[in-house]
């Protein structure tokens, strides 16, 4: 089960995608369930409801075709989560050790936009820079899980994301916190869609990003240092997460911080990938 | 002008303060015009709308007596940030230098409790720790602000928290990123009550801690690094501040971080206290 976004920004349609025998997806209008795929959706079990909808064949038919923005799949989270450093090769090209447990900080709900909606450079930046990742939405309330198996059961679902991030913010402009540098406007395009636990393993996808056609990051989820069950599990020894809270799981090597390749300016065109979770394409421009 | 959310949880009612001559606050009730006090109460005007119907008589009358819960006074921010070390005193006891530009990191929304709510010192902690603070809520979305004089604009008034802390796991458990020893349920007790920009002075307001009785942080507000309009102009260079976002603006010397008292335990009594803003008192339960 799919779901997305579609429309202008601000008046988004919902959908839900199901997926045909040939590969594609039919999509549905659920706007008779929800408004939109927030936190309240996923606190009053909303992918049960749209999934019953849709099988007694309450939901009209929708056309998705290219050139319809599409918004983010789901917003509005209690929390954006991240977690830093979750590729060995990652933490080796940033100048660190893979870490003993996960690195956990925070972006804004605010910086989630449309996987390919036009992306700012901020006001002096000289060093915006990419990281695809594999997003994490939460399906209930967590706190002090008491195994993986228990925190596999908490997840909704996942999401493709960009973790836009500006280094010199991040890094040497507060004290070493690293938020400063990861909430700037539009930082966090999500989507193109939602994908539900039960329809993806996310612990074998390949896991890309390109600049200006050229490839950047070419992994696999694989090798991350800590999977998606054991996130969850750990964060929520620490904080209490709720119904329809994104954790963006860390990025792969292939970044701008290692020094080997140059970052965003005005007129680049970045485009992150994940298998089964679609592909983004976002152009920057000066903030 | 004031306001205070009581009740019980969840189900507060929201109150309207109007300081009489002697002193004291008259209290009416603003449920025809909210519900709560919350981001969309922020957003839409609602200071100016509580205090329009509160000028035609159309609040009625309420009672605040002793004994009564009384909930964070402000709710459901989009964000919960954070100021580290904003006090020179207290960079010094807790080992830092004094910081050249404000050190950023979050709580999440989700940790706001009231401010006389039992406390509880999280599974694990041995390092549970106090920090008295003076917050700062949004009035108006803030975005690349041109002088500290738009900033002081866009705040709509203050709180008193206190930023509860766990320090190994703030330290020591994320990488050196604070965030996962900030985040505990129930760490960020807000108010008794909120005051509006026009009523309260930020620059120089007495700020107080005590443990058992014991006086811990005894300090003013006219020794933090940056102030509150400067604090609100430079984050606001950095991402977007949201009506109703909250920004805990850091503590003074004196909490047990220093090594020279004893951190947290259950039974402990935490008062905290800055003139104007009221006092709280939480009693710590093991979670």
């Amino acid at each position: 089960m799919k779901l997305m976004r579609v429309g202008p920004l601000g008046s988004e349609t919902p959908l839900l995608g199901i997926a045909r025998p040939d590969g594609g997806d039919d999509w549905f209008e659920a706007s008779s369930v929800t408004a939109t795929y927030d936190r309240r959706f996923f606190a009053e079990d909303g992918l049960a409801r749209v999934a019953a909808a849709h099988a007694e064949g309450a939901l009209p038919a929708a056309e998705v075709t290219p050139g319809m923005r599409i918004g983010a799949p789901v917003v509005d989270p209690q929390a954006l989560l991240c977690i830093g450093m979750n590729y060995a090769a990652h933490a080796a090209e940033s100048g660190a050790e893979p870490p003993a447990q996960p690195v956990l900080f925070f972006k804004t709900p605010n910086t989630i936009a449309g996987p390919d909606d036009t992306a700012r450079i901020p006001r002096r930046s000289t060093t915006t820079d990419w990281e695809v990742e594999l997003g994490i939405v939460i399906g209930q309330r967590c706190s002090y899980l008491g195994d993986r198996k228990e925190a596999a059961a908490a997840i909704a679902g996942y999401v493709l994301a960009d973790d836009l991030s500006e280094r010199n913010f991040q890094m040497h402009e507060s004290g070493g916190q690293w938020s400063k540098g990861k909430c700037a406007p539009g930082f966090s395009p999500l989507g193109p869609w939602f994908v539900s636990a039960d329809a993806l393993d996310p612990s074998d996808l390949t896991i890309r990003s390109w600049v200006n056609g050229e490839i950047r990051q070419d992994s696999n989820t694989r090798d991350m240092i800590f999977g998606v069950d054991e996130i969850v599990h750990h964060l929520s020894q620490y904080l209490v997460l709720e119904p329809g809270d994104v954790i963006l799981t860390g990025t792969p090597e292939g970044v701008a911080l290692s020094g080997r390749f140059d970052y965003l300016r005005a007129g680049d065109v970045v485009e992150v990938e994940i298998a089964g979770l679609g592909r983004q394409r976002h152009e920057f421009v000066d903030a």
